[in-house]
């Protein structure tokens, strides 16, 4: 392949639409996530998120990036006044309804992409079209000041999947749940498994 | 499918190994990358993360999550020490070698996997063997208090990928790299894209 080199001031000139892109590819492939709230007032709210990361097993933590005046206004609002909020990963049966969440909606998501909410008996709303399903209870907002970007940490609540996809030693079968990677910002893949390896010894 | 719900107390109460499997496998697909580093007395490191997110593209960020006393300690001692690192993408050829960089080694893991460190004129280790590098100097560490992990952000000094990735708009066809993404602690896989979707509106 024909390498390209890039210096810091080639990607600060970059157009602004094409630098977006491009350094949104440059971590790799992401997680796809719905994340699940409601407002003080009842009103639900639905975004889509590929920033969620592993935090910590014990306790069990989930962390995830917000920008603080962007679409996921409503998500980081509804969170820190109702303390509950839920990760739903997206399945590829429904891609397209979870990347129209990002529009800029006055009305509820859910209703708006046509994507159904369940409360269970949580605190905030679950997508029923999801196989795999969070809940979290707000626990740190950590504000990355040199951006203006905010990490918002939660623990887990209560999970909902499949039996199926639990294998003995607890690993999760996601791609057999049929949950998507994301690549950039607005592409969605499936997997194919290479392989389990076995945890490395020297 | 038959769907299982767990309770914070179903989670806590697993064995540690199940409850690091499931719960590593909860946030969705992971970026796989390698981090390069190299010591103030010129002993180079390698580590495989799964944490690695993309923080913002004006300036050009990048973080990851670190566990303070565990396999990656040498990274985080060196991004401290030497100020630089690197990012680059496991590419399907080499992921068993990139993941036998988890083990515990008291030499340089570069030669103890059989990757090649290539500096370039960069202040740290790119893995040759990868398609996408990015070289990062290292701009601040956000301490996660509820569990000791850190998070390392870096700001993109330079990238180095193929040109055939470049779309018109500016994504990067990180697939067509050979880019594998991972899920749980240690599985790997392959992608195959659906679709990329328009910028999305009401």
């Amino acid at each position: 392949m024909d390498i390209q080199t890039f210096s810091q001031a080639d990607i600060l000139n970059f157009e602004k639409r094409f630098r977006t892109q491009f350094v949104n590819a440059l971590s790799g492939f992401k997680s796809g996530n719905l994340i699940g709230t409601v407002s003080l007032s009842g009103v639900n709210n639905l975004a889509i998120f590929t920033s969620v990361v592993h935090i910590g097993a014990n306790p069990p933590l989930m962390g995830m990036i917000s920008r603080p005046n962007s679409v996921p206004r409503h998500t980081l609002e509804n969170i820190e006044a109702s303390r509950f909020f839920t990760i739903n990963h997206i399945h590829r049966s429904f891609y397209a309804k979870a990347h129209q969440t990002s529009a800029r909606y006055s009305v509820d998501e859910f209703s708006a992409v046509g994507l159904t909410p369940d409360f269970k008996d949580f605190n905030a709303p679950y997508v029923q079209e999801a196989n795999i399903q969070i809940g979290l209870e707000y626990v740190q907002r950590i504000n990355i000041e040199i951006n203006n970007t905010i990490m918002i940490i939660g623990r887990i609540v209560e999970v909902h999947l499949p039996n199926e996809i639990i294998e003995p030693d607890g690993t999760l079968a996601i791609e057999k749940a049929g949950t998507i990677a994301v690549s950039g910002l607005n592409t969605y893949h499936t997997t194919q498994k290479l392989e389990q390896l076995p945890y490395a010894k020297p």
